[in-house]
């Protein structure tokens, strides 16, 4: 622990930046060298609090600067797989914050490159993964406590909508969080997807089908339905129960502190993700530093990445269509067998 | 409330069992005064506890008998309509037990009938009404609490099935509570059936397609998502929560004892509907009786018993199809609309 | 069921009335045949809306009226014992409300009076013991759910008093609920009672004494602990948390329905008794009917009746004092020994 | 952040290796520089397993050891004492298990040590104040959120005791947690403590007085009551409801996941302190690391030390003597006056 891992920091937006500072605040073991941003402005500002980063607005020429021992990408989907691709050339253990790719193809192009390396350098920034609830229900799931998953009922929901957010991005932005919850919840693919519509919100803004249903099939036969609702008003709620053939287990209902005032009870929902999985956050970071100074992915890694974006893809073909779509995936290379 | 609404109850089965012991119980102002079962000894032998009622074998005679005010029908479905035409000739007050009829067909001619006596006398016993929670909720929701309702996501759990139940039973007999439930509670009629199964729990009788997803579209757009598992195992739970433009209500969560034991919180969940819709069930009977006693109807009508066999018809379909079917409904006659 | 319970009702007030709406409503086999009250023009308007139940000023006068089985008594507790050994002269059945005199010399003249008879016949009207949780909540405790009781957490909350509440009343008016609760859930005596006050909050009308702690000890050794407050403000409830050897239960969480709206999750306080215990009501009349038409006692009787008067002194002297104070009890009559 | 504080550790029992490791693991910016326990062997165990670390049997030693910043205190409470005076002779910050010293004199010549240095380095491990749901709760009280509190309702069970604890030490070990949280809390100091005990539990150690009610009263007029209960079985269980002049807010009820299955819902209870606070603990050291870095201290100091060890002492004396016992303190030195 003495010697500290240099990470370079591709993206200085919102999520960037949060993760600058969690590696400050939280993260033993680790700094920030290198900061990448085509704003430079904005990344100068970044690199001058940070004791001795270079700032740069070339996301390759911070992978290369001198100390860089890793990569965490935050900058838009896009421009993922370039700056993965500069880091798998230098061997360097990358974590992306989702998605992995916009596209399917994108996924095959970074795990052809891990593939060349023989071995698995990419880690995916699903932190649902990293939280103590989800956590303890997928152990719960794993040693059996509710038998064989028959559903996931799943609700995910926004207090509103960003300006920019599409009927497309509730499911490829929004509802990937759950695609890639279910397929490692249940430890099976999503083999087909449907997309059902009830009246948008007047609270939507014009033209935004939101809230919609989205339900997924997976290979052992399980059934996935998501609510998702980004302008539900009241809070950010992530919540899912998990019925098996004998028992149910439901998490996300977030009762910590119950007040009785002004003729109810009950208390507040969190307004927010960055509050909800501040811990979450913490705990992939901290993670993925400590496997990456070992060389390893403590997390989702390409495969995951891949599949989150084919399944997304057949998503959106499935709200167009208005019917059940397949999802197709190629075989799965040894590499990701685990 | 001195003199007594004198009842006739047919069919003398688990169900009016529990009606006679009802009335005998928690009723006032109202008697059972004549039974009919085809079984000859077993409607002797309940007419015998009971001061004064006489045994029949034939629906109609019981119906006939002196001193019948009102008429309770929980013989088999089939057997409803032949049933509530005879008590309707005589121009009597009946509950019927779920379903109306079996087919859309059956209860269109109960309608005509009422039309030709120009006034609604037929109550359907779909008991969920008469809970106190469904009523709170249904407040909530005609108050406009949670803004135009979006969503209904709602679970119907039994322990396990008799061994005469058949997959289609589970929409037709199950669901159907939820079909008069969801059109209550919105105000809305069902409009679009879609059925997915997920692979069947390996607790269900060989056979069985449970547990089901039956998804419904409404008229005034929103979307019912219901759980369908019939042998769930772990208990009775019916569970419903109503996603609005700006908030959500849950009931069916059954929290009265919270016990710390063994290392765990926690309650029991109910066994058996008669426990949970025990006071529904009250309640219902002594709405009714106390409307009938008025010559009024205090529940879901005719039409209701007709919409639900509709949109059981439309969601067998579904089943069978794999795709989603569209209800049919004959233009609301004016004597049902209020 | 044919014949039904003719009943006189002592007391027409806010409890009286209730009671005799409740007859007419959900009782089944009883009658109210006569009224009694002081205000000549009250009872008068209240027996006229019963079809032939007789108005008068004089209790001794409805006990003695034709028709009359059975009596309830609701006026002021003062007026209690008088009405009761009237009733008592005719050997009629009793339901009085708590308490059953306002000291335990008036409830020792009771229970002498029953001794003369050699039956009980009174019932005291600690409803509680009718409610479906403090039900479950007995019944675990008797069945050893959570092993020997070592504490009773109870909390006692109304949303304000009326004008006319003192801080004693705060002991023998409510507290006295939990009094009855705590040794019928035990099956102890209490022996011994201690009352804490904190600086009284600021919406307490001037000069009372609100809220407080009473601490009550038990033969069995259990310790029970009530927060009395008359003045919460936000709503009202009654909980209890049993402790036992190996677990606990608590009930009066409430949480029938849950709803999300304003960033806030959470139900409603029910605001008032006869809202939270109204079911109980109903069952207390209920149970009491059938039992008084065998001329048995179904609930709590002259005893119960007697040592909560005994409690409440001894609590009254604890407040008083500022220390803690034995309670006296007499030997218990063997007509009173289950 | 790229300098690390040197962190010398007094004792290396449970907490002290549990310290050890969190330094390590979670917290950035600090190491293990020395390390002192009595036993040689251990000592040079855990020294080993550390980077660069001395070993010590001397506490002073390692104090003194090259490097060392700050000291963290985990030996036994009557080692206290002087391990701090130690620390402060070299200006370093202390972090202080509870309690800073078994008696009120002991802290009495802390605070004298600190008031000759002119600033405060002392702080006391009480991590409840750490806690997420403590914090929260302080955050309400404080904006006012309940009005003025009136009651503490607290809970502090314990699956069951180690052999060498004493009735005793239910008060000077357990309770002295809630003593801290309830002046924190309430921001008032705690002026008379009354304990009353129930027969004890048959699961407790033969001569072990438990559970027992332990009554604080505070400056301000408010009442705390705390159920401790060490050998309660079914879990680690910390609760706390505040009772204010317009609402209640309870924390601690933990239902972080639901799980239905086998006739029951509900939730696991942690069995452990470790796990119930290991953010506390976690987040406890980065703070006193971020504020030992810039010479100050984070959380309560020796004054709350001192505060507490009066309150326990206060508290052993009612126990004994059965009666309310007032709590004595010196008049609060300006370095202690926030």
């Amino acid at each position: 622990m003495t010697s500290t891992l240099g990470i370079a920091v591709i993206g200085t937006g919102k999520m960037g930046a949060d993760h600058v500072r969690r590696i400050g605040r939280t993260v033993g073991g680790a700094r920030v060298v290198a900061v990448a941003d085509p704003d430079g402005d904005r990344v100068k500002e970044v690199a001058g609090r940070l004791d001795g980063a270079s700032a740069h607005t070339d996301p390759a020429a911070a992978i290369a600067a001198p100390g860089v021992q890793a990569v965490l990408i935050a900058s838009p989907g896009p421009a993922h797989e370039e700056a993965i691709l500069h880091a798998l050339e230098r061997e360097l253990p990358v974590l992306c914050e989702k998605p992995l790719t916009p596209d399917p193809a994108g996924a095959l192009r970074v795990m052809e490159a891990e593939r060349r390396l023989g071995r698995r350098l990419v880690q995916v920034g699903f932190m649902r993964r990293h939280d103590a609830e989800y956590e303890r229900l997928k152990e719960l799931l794993d040693a059996g406590g509710i038998g064989r998953p028959l559903f996931l009922h799943c609700r995910h929901r926004n207090v509103s909508s960003p300006s920019f957010f599409t009927s497309d991005m509730l499911i490829s932005d929004s509802v990937v969080h759950e695609v890639d919850a279910a397929r490692w919840l249940l430890g099976q693919e999503v083999t087909a997807v449907s997309v059902l519509s009830p009246r948008s919100s007047s609270a939507a803004p014009e033209g935004l089908r939101d809230p919609r249903l989205v339900l997924l099939e997976t290979s052992g036969g399980a059934l996935v339905d998501v609510e998702i609702f980004v302008n539900c008003g009241f809070g950010y709620q992530v919540q899912c129960e998990a019925v098996g053939e004998s028992g149910t287990a439901r998490i996300g209902d977030g009762q910590a502190m119950v007040v009785q005032s002004g003729g109810r009870w009950g208390g507040e929902v969190d307004q927010d993700f960055t509050v909800r999985f501040a811990d979450a956050y913490d705990r992939q970071l901290r993670r993925w530093v400590a496997a990456a100074a070992r060389g390893r992915v403590a997390g989702p890694d390409a495969w995951d990445g891949y599949a989150a974006a084919a399944v997304s893809e057949a998503g959106l073909a499935a709200a167009r269509s208005g019917v059940r779509t397949l999802v197709e995936l190629v075989e799965r290379p040894a590499l990701y067998r685990r």
